[in-house]
């Protein structure tokens, strides 16, 4: 009963294939390699962009903290919403690999940035003189932190208030398979066509080992970003390891079978809570990550039983038994049925 | 015939079945798993260092400009030979990560940091005012850039010429497998029994997919490493198949066979072109590199036939048949020895 | 009718007349004269703290973000109030000094931060992981960059969280004297007895030309604010000039004299405008800065009058004429008292 | 008798008066003043640049710290001279600007940079690959630190190899005008007419209380600039004593005045040290500052006898009485003659 991340489930046998099945003679390090320039095109041809230049890392985090301090400079601010991961869960990567930008949080809805808010903070009538910064760009998160998810218009219309202002515009990808998989959308709808200029290309979530890229959709500057991942260290020397797990990934659609098998469980797991009723859930799962809100006492049970997960706003051990604290539940594709049946017949028998 | 670099090979087939053999079911990320756990307690044991605190990473790079950044601040100095990784070969990594330190070579005979050009650079005496700035750390490098090595002892002088100006030592131990092999010293002499504060040990050109490792041997500064790992997006997710590949490379002493595989390759290779006399081998090869110089026209024909390797002192194709020019060659535990010797009979046959 | 800031008066003639009398001869550069060790033995002796060490440097900013830098490490998060000067004004100066600290806004009342809000945001259940970063310093102003004060035991009741926390404090005292003068209390009492362990202690505002001085009453640091200040390029050459601005400011008491004499200004500018009633002040100002609310109409008259100052929320030729805008009045002790009177008249006639 | 540095004289007259004049009423802060725009209208017009940017501030090292930051990127290496205040005494400003930059020292030949040295560092053949790092720019120094001077062409032969590489060039003019004075160089035919883009525009060392300016020549990364400066917390919010510093600096030639004055009392000193014959005068002085070599028995005399200067290479006090130390001499435009005559006159007793 592992639903604490999607980040702790295994290799894709399809994957793990492709590794072996590189693992034949020498070849040049550091991407010079026919392994890698067939995962560059295929990251090209995935989102039906010809002219994007690719870069391979195994870091989720360095992926969004290279692309950032590509498009923003230290002297300027970079624009998410509060609970984004490069606000809250990277322990100041961006400020790190920009050199010292700010990243100021802006007003969300359930995950989701207000274009309003965001018009407020980059109006012009806020920056006077240098004492007052500059707007640098702005960062999205699809699917959310929140579970929930952007539809490619909504992209847009963020998008369209950045490039007004001269931001380019980062799309943290960690789950974008989730979020493609969730709305139909193709790759090239949800990004360059929607005004995403960097994005954030993840695969370890999803059945990768450590495999993730920064795609540019304007190649302007690649030299740039060629550069500051080496100096990062972030330039693996056996590259084409990353690069078979990434044509593995793509091929055939794996990455979007995937995200789908790993929402239907997320689906199949709010259903049920909602069934038992004792549960709150919000918000609405978009994804592969819904937040429950129950008792600490029935928290106590399901981890006492084996259940593994994270909760948002308190310890299970410390405090009353009636008080409701949120549990974040993340089913991945290897999540098994069993697991999931099982976390809600341990919670339907404690509230019947 | 890839005698381009020791990255080049593949990864060893026991390395390829531990990682099949941790793919299986959930585990924490981030490091929090029972695997990692077995890793870091066989890291420690390596150099027979209880104490010590180990951080898994995917770069050598990483390891050194992460240990370094531990070791000095921002506002001080360290000091490396010229043809130094750090100095010379990685894009300012170590300016990145310690946040704007300086790096200053100090001069070295053969690849090896001359212990009174050393003693010099940190003499009280120079350092007058803030504008002189102050000592940070001392990073050596064994496997030496030049294919030489250092010996416990020499390590020893060095590091208390150091320690003597309160810096602590860095060692960036990328072949520290293959100078060990040649050396028959153990890891602890060659380290923090030689005065070694921190060690990159690196496994990725001798065998890994991609694994390397830092030892803090004072446990006091691994937090704040701990911390500058996450930061710098070198933290990866599925930590378990760093701690596999670990396991593997080091389980009976594997990491030192193939790094005496590769140390004999290269002495075959060196022998062979010794014997053919038109190529002058400078410095005198110790561990798995050796650099040979002979005519440009050699070059040619040796490269026309396959051979892959780099020159250090100008280009190929361009300039005189007779001038001579030095090639780098690294030999890998998995060099074919059928590359050497074909090789070596390519160049036989066209001196002859 | 200049109330734009108080970094627009003249320099007071005491200040200039030590300029004058320090202008003979040959001293030592860098601080390393007589003067200077006068200057920073006055500075100890101010808030009664003769182990403090003392930096004299020409830049508020440079000076919070000096200190700043000295206490937080890079990995680390620096909290303040959400208008604070660190966060608002500095263009990123402490992200730049600290190599990429975060800066979390922390939520106040009227400018002052709420202890609950401090203890929350240091609340251990935040930080599980090197993801969530780490705690690193709390910055508090004193006047706020509202113009309210926080007495020196609402300084201990913040200080005390956050040294609970392991975090020491740094005040940026750009107006420390108004909030002195305001107060009564002792630069002592107002500081290390409450707990700040570093002050940017202003002077520039107050009278001086260019004087500022980074207190630390740790003198653990110092060296390595030393050197920080160095490599910043914030250590001036011809050092006796600060010095001898710094002495005259202090000598006699003339810094408490002209931060009364701002103050009382402010203090009749605010009965002017609430005897005119069309005015709403808030919040309530304690020192020499408030904050006046009334229609646009009424400061397009002002401005056209010749009155200068800033407008916080709106453009004085944009929009109706009856939406009330809010013009930031600063006072200086050089800010003539006809120009307030002659202010209020105007305003008085308007409104009549 | 002080020879210790040019930074140790009081500030000219003319300037103290200037300050004083500008000491009157109220002025928009941060360089938003009517006499602000005047020194940079003057600053402009001093090179013939009038589509010139020119940034006024308080330190040397900041100066040129913000040219590089501004001309080279975090990834790239800045080529000088081994002796350059920016590699030698600025402790590690440029790497903290530049968040990260590598210095690199090219060979000179008495403190000026060798073309084919600096065509050498540049070749292309040197970057094949990301490891490599990449060329940023070249920062050069006129007066040398070692007191010699480049002539506007060789100025322009530097910045030639630099402009071919796609390097922009930084002129430390620190002593801009001792070089102009020796060389009867215009400002224009020293600067942008042989090829440089940023300057550096020393007043301190020559006259003023702390009066710096950045002119880029080019202004296109003007804006940048202007955050960069505020971010650094070199934005002097009273600026207007800044450019009444400048203003009458220009007025008039007095700066080269100045220059030629120190100048020429150097040129004394040296022609008297000549006439004793017991010293050795290396590299020939060209501008203000001279290096002398006499035995160490002559130093202790005329230490004793209240003479201040700088010892280059062995401390007064320890050693052999003939061993032969390097005195550097400096003479700024206050140096009294007696002074010189007085050092003369000792010295001259002491080897009779």
């Amino acid at each position: 009963m592992f639903f604490a991340s999607d980040n702790g489930g295994p290799v894709h046998p399809a994957i793990m294939e492709a590794l072996a099945a590189a693992n034949e003679g020498d070849a040049m390090a550091y991407g010079d390699d026919a392994l890698t320039a067939r995962a560059r095109d295929a990251l090209r041809a995935t989102p039906e962009a010809p002219e994007a230049e690719i870069f391979l890392l195994a870091s989720g985090t360095a992926a969004n903290a290279l692309a950032l301090a590509t498009l923003a400079e230290p002297f300027q601010t970079i624009y998410a919403t509060p609970d984004a991961h490069v606000i809250n869960h990277e322990c100041n990567a961006p400020e790190f690999y920009t050199g010292g930008a700010k990243l100021t949080p802006v007003a969300a809805d359930a995950g989701k940035m207000r274009p309003e808010a965001l018009a407020q903070a980059l109006d012009p009538a806020r920056f006077h003189s240098e004492h007052d910064g500059a707007p640098g760009a702005l960062s999205l998160t699809n699917l959310t932190e929140l579970g929930t998810l952007y539809s490619p218009g909504e992209i847009a219309t963020l998008a369209r208030i950045a490039h007004a202002a001269g931001l380019p515009v980062h799309l943290d990808g960690a789950r974008l398979a989730n979020a493609l998989a969730a709305t139909g959308a193709s790759p090239a709808e949800m990004t360059w066509k929607a005004g995403v200029d960097a994005l954030s290309f993840g695969a370890t979530k999803n059945g990768a080992m450590g495999a993730e890229a920064v795609i540019l959709f304007d190649p302007a500057r690649a030299r740039e970003l060629a550069l500051r991942r080496m100096r990062a260290g972030q330039l693996l020397s056996k590259h084409r390891y990353l690069a078979a797990q990434m044509l593995a990934y793509l091929e055939g659609g794996l990455w979007l079978d995937l995200a789908r098998s790993a929402n239907a469980r997320t689906a199949r797991l709010a259903n049920g809570l909602r069934e038992i009723g004792a549960v709150e859930i919000a918000p609405e799962p978009q994804g592969n990550i819904l937040f429950a809100r129950f008792p600490r006492a029935l928290h106590q049970r399901l981890l006492a039983a084996g259940a593994e997960y994270h909760l948002m706003d308190g310890d299970a051990q410390k405090g009353t038994p009636e008080e409701p604290l949120t549990a974040r539940l993340v089913c991945a594709w290897s999540t098994p049925q069993e697991s999931i049946d099982r976390f809600l017949q341990i919670l339907r028998s404690l509230t019947a």
